[in-house]
């Protein structure tokens, strides 16, 4: 059986990255590829716990370096229970963010090392990195349009955070892209859904059997 | 202002631990000096929520490293919130169960790296140690017996792990006072607890104001 083959979707809020998730496992599954589409922060159980702790209360309760630590705690539990399990059944796997978005934010947010970020992967999910990664990428205004068409909670965080924090984000995901140009690619998510899918699929016909 | 000791006491279940942080507490108080007992896994408001995820649950819901990053998260808080704000205002602290117990159950337990954990408290909580470590030893016979005393839950917990588990535990925090004589010292906490409180008085003397 040959190992399903594991994607990654990156990008700031508002880029389309959930509805291009479904979208592209639609598109693969029509060609006979089984996928399973997840999300971070969350996806198993014990993350999705990890989730609740991280999201509830003030956006202060936890240091950069405990919230570093819960988050490289429960993408270890999603790898172990979801996705290192289905990647071995030979299913492809679509995550709505990974480790990516932890260095992008917690990495600028919270001013944490990439390399200890990367060391923490490396202890929790034995490095596991995504075969493939696109950042979805759109402007800040169109971000925040989408973010303000979908829920009014979404709108609120994105319109907390301020167009400098949105620039940097985008800045630090071409500069991994930058660093890994074979796995991270930059995907222009600005038109019609239909139009992202297409340059998505484009984007991994070296991976497709 | 100087700045507070941080005392940690470590030792199987049924070792006496609570019981003598308190009284160590009371002694020093006695003496003016200011003293905040507390305890891990949990401590402060966040790491006692991350004490929940750990507690509940199958005991086998966590795979050994992102218990180990849930632990890593919670010390993180714990001293982030209380521990180094008592200290840096000259409060004694009185810590039931450390970094130590980590290394003995964690490394142990789940056959994680000794130098992992260290690096992993580096990261979390700038790899803060106690002045000074008191491993309580007692018996595995005399840890049952207590803890069967104290409460049914502890007891079943106690019994299910089994006498190998116990004696492994007790020669890894034997090995930690090897490595580290000066800041982790063995105490015979097998008699009467007003006895074992003198014992530990004496191996603070040198802290003593």
């Amino acid at each position: 059986m040959t190992r399903g083959r594991f994607l990654s979707l990156e990008g700031g809020e508002g880029a389309g990255k959930s509805t291009q998730a479904r979208a592209l496992a639609a598109a693969l599954e029509a060609r006979g590829v089984p996928v399973l589409v997840t999300r971070e922060p969350g996806g198993s159980e014990g993350a999705e716990a990890i989730r609740e702790l991280l999201m509830q209360g003030d956006v202060r309760r936890w240091s950069a370096h405990a919230e570093a630590l819960l988050f490289a705690a429960a993408r270890a539990d999603h790898v172990e229970k979801r996705i290192a399990p289905a990647l071995g059944a030979g299913t492809w796997v679509i995550c709505d963010r990974f480790l990516d978005s932890s260095r992008a934010y917690q990495g600028l947010g919270g001013g944490i090392d990439d390399a200890a970020l990367l060391a923490l992967h490396g202890f929790g999910s034995r490095g596991l990195l995504p075969d493939r990664t696109f950042v979805l990428e759109v402007s800040i205004d169109q971000g925040r349009a989408r973010a303000e068409e979908r829920d009014g909670v979404d709108a609120d965080r994105f319109a907390s955070r301020g167009d400098d924090f949105h620039a940097a984000v985008a800045r630090a995901f071409r500069g991994f892209a930058e660093q890994e140009p074979e796995r991270v690619r930059l995907v222009d998510a600005s038109g019609a859904p239909a139009a992202v899918t297409s340059r998505l699929l484009a984007g991994l016909a070296d991976l497709l059997p």
